[in-house]
């Protein structure tokens, strides 16, 4: 049993909180200074346990003036810790007073335990600086995992020690890339917040940013049989295919620790391979006919495969299994499509048996004006036609931006605090779904937990102000500091 | 004759550009070296000349490799030489490999004389260090307006001297204000750069944060003929409201230098008026009816006499015209709805032989999925049915972004490049209309001389990248060095 002392220096008040709200004037007469609250003691049961799927994230949090002024933070294990220290700093009201808290006592604990944000640095590059922001934000939401879509069709800005050509020729230029430091800097981070890294290779679709490697995309054929010089998805036929995907992944498993990998496995374009002999030829011998999803059955089937003999779970999109490859039973689907009914696809992965984690209502890429976050607040990944087992099998969701039209500049901004009500919907009870009730609770958190930690989050509920805005030259000082 | 000497060492290519765009690989062949520029010669026929309506932009550049290397800008005035400054600093390609030009032969000048950028401080309030980001993007676009929505119902951040409680009730906060300095400083970080600064204080209607003059606001009344407590558009029948406005705005024209200033004028609600007693006796008096568009008329009579008598010009919105209210030959409306239609109304106020300015397809504040400054792109102020005479008194547009979902945090990247689609729109011929070949123009305009330079410039045509992308740090570092 660890025991860790942590001295803040607080006045302690029980009346009421005294800042609600930016908007709120306190009264001030109403609080009453009952003590000076100078330390937090932190008690984890066991600080060995490794942050997974399954990790112990609940804790407990008392504070109390008498007989002694004190905080009281215990959890079961470090990544509980985690959230209750963060609660711990989001009960403190700063002021330009000074800092207060109210006595309480909390007994916490997440609904869904994969609470993901998934960010896409193909379409644009993302600054390594930017990633981490975003991992400060996940964690003063309490997310935790980071679904990192690092390569796609457009680039491949991850630098492998086994495939190097990959990012010498698929990235944007030399500097669009992530080294191995970068990777290595990314994951202890997250770690460091309770985040987990799950890194996505998505095949055989969305594969363009592969074809260094000699041999390994398919070539399409134009009408009159002659190959055209474009490729499409990774050719399925080949033997060389597999072995490629064996190092490239026993690589991955080398240098992301997380149990699960994400595979991709979303819209295949079938037409490349329609249109090659050899492709055609494999069909006739397996017997496949013109059934091009049974192929793309054969690619996964081999893929999950060596999933399993290096020892790697896995994530995928829904298009897999609506696909009837046959996978693992420890495989989370993750569901994106919007029709034609994402709650029929709920029902249908939970009636396999499979975990799954939603992510049709949370595409934040897609922006329009005004509150659409009320919106992702109302969408519930339990809500659909299933058995309370079906129900247990929904594991989360998560929040997507898509890259096309964010990139370093707009990232942090675009998303937060829009994500937050996603994160609110992952974590508290389901009964909690008062949008008016949350509206301000998240300009609350924007101002005191986004920005004033300096972070830009975009005002997301009309005219409003924080009483410290966002300062594009305080926060470099703020920074620099650091 | 000013003539002044600029040092610059530049590598001079005379063959093509070196580097189209960033997803261009220039072929390094065919360029050829013909020469170091050294100097750029900069002659200003008039110096002394005002920055104004009329001031003249135009300009002249060339640069030669023979029979000496050099650059020359001519303009008639300074505002023409710093739009020859900036296409300059454009026409240098930066690249890893050194600082490249082109020979070439520029004569330029813009299509209209009003290229009008709007920010709203009132419903957000912007930081400072904004403002002036936003003035430098905004010279980097050649816009040559900076109207300053500076208060609304919202908030009153203007420090006003002849009105002090006017900020100190009215602001948000204390911190939520512009003093004087910060002003002043807005008006000469503008000149600067040849902007005009027009500050609007938008009344009768959306005053309510004026509420801290006594008797000024109108009070409202409930069915049962008592005050509610609340309080409507300015009070338009007492003298002392048009004592209060003479003394402000007399303030107003001694703090902001331009010759003209912005009255507001927009969506009077008429409800509060007809619910007070007083008013409805005045209504009577003066033989009004029930006619409260004659009210508003009276109103706005009285407050363009008091501009008449100070000397200042304005602009008002549309719907002063629209309400028949008689205003100075050198009015400048400001067409901002898009319903029924702002070509009609384009129409009706030049018919009326008065100078407009468009804003009906410029509301930036609305955000959509995908490319949407397409449709920014293909508006032409110019493009209504009207005779040649009436078409001249288009002076040109405005890009307005309103503040209900912009303050700091995201008013840059929101706003840029959206808004160059606008800037090219009023200062490039009228025949510069393909979208396909504005594109990369703005991708690049985008990489270069909006991120290079160090300002959030979010990325509106999918998948790309920069040379050189927007890097929080590396930003941070670049400024304080500044």
């Amino acid at each position: 049993m660890a025991s860790i002392q942590i001295i803040i220096l607080i006045t302690l008040l029980c009346q009421r909180w005294c800042d609600a709200g930016a908007a709120v004037n306190p009264n001030q007469d109403a609080i009453k200074a009952v003590g000076n609250l100078t330390k937090l003691f932190v008690q984890i049961d066991d600080v060995s346990a490794n942050l997974t799927l399954n990790s112990d994230e609940s804790y407990s949090l008392s504070i109390h003036a008498h007989p002694q002024p004190v905080a009281f933070l215990h959890a079961k294990q470090t990544w509980g810790a985690l959230r209750g220290l963060e609660s711990f700093s989001q009960l403190i009201d700063a002021t330009y007073d000074g800092f207060f808290i109210q006595e309480t006592k909390i007994v916490d604990y997440p609904r869904f335990k994969y609470r993901g944000v998934m960010l896409d640095s193909a379409r644009h590059y993302l600054t390594l600086d930017v990633i981490l922001q975003n991992l400060d934000a996940m964690s003063y939401n309490k997310f935790n995992v980071f679904h990192w879509h690092i390569v796609d069709d457009q680039s491949f800005p991850f630098v492998s020690l086994t495939y190097p050509q990959l990012s010498q020729h698929g990235s944007y230029t030399p500097r669009h890339v992530y080294t191995p430091d970068d990777v290595q800097m990314v994951i202890e981070y997250a770690r460091d917040r309770g985040i987990r890294v799950i890194v996505e290779f998505d095949t055989p679709g969305h594969s363009s940013s592969w074809r260094s490697i000699p041999n390994f995309l398919t070539p399409c054929y134009s009408k009159n049989g002659v190959p055209n010089g474009q490729f499409g998805p990774i050719n399925p036929i080949l033997n060389s295919t597999y072995t490629i995907l064996e190092d490239f992944f026993r690589e991955i498993k080398k240098r992301f620790p997380d149990q699960y990998v994400h595979l991709g496995g979303d819209e295949v374009n079938f037409s490349c391979w329609q249109s090659n002999p050899d492709i055609q030829n494999f069909m006739t011998q397996h017997g496949f006919g013109d059934h091009y999803e049974l192929l793309e059955q054969y690619y996964e089937h081999n893929l999950v495969t060596i999933m399993e003999k290096i020892g790697l779970r896995y994530i995928i999109w829904q298009d897999v299994v609506d696909n009837n490859v046959k996978v693992d039973p420890n495989t989370v689907v993750q569901v994106w499509k919007t029709s034609p009914s994402y709650k029929a696809e709920l029902a249908k992965v939970t009636k396999m048996n499979l975990q799954t984690i939603l992510s049709s209502c949370w595409y934040l890429n897609y922006i329009g004006y005004g509150r659409d976050w009320e919106r992702f607040y109302r969408c519930d990944p339990q809500d659909f036609k299933g058995t309370q087992q079906q129900k247990n099998l929904v594991i989360g969701g998560e929040a997507c931006i898509w890259g096309e039209y964010v990139d370093s500049t707009n990232l942090m901004e675009r998303f937060w605090p829009r994500a937050s009500a996603v994160s609110e919907r992952l974590w508290s009870s389901a009964k909690v779904t008062n949008v008016d009730a949350a509206l301000p609770r998240i300009d609350h958190h924007r101002c005191y937990q986004l920005i004033r930690r300096g972070l830009r989050a975009q005002p997301i509920n009309g005219y409003s102000f924080c009483q410290a805005e966002y300062n594009v030259v305080m926060n470099h000082l703020d920074r620099d500091e650091l």
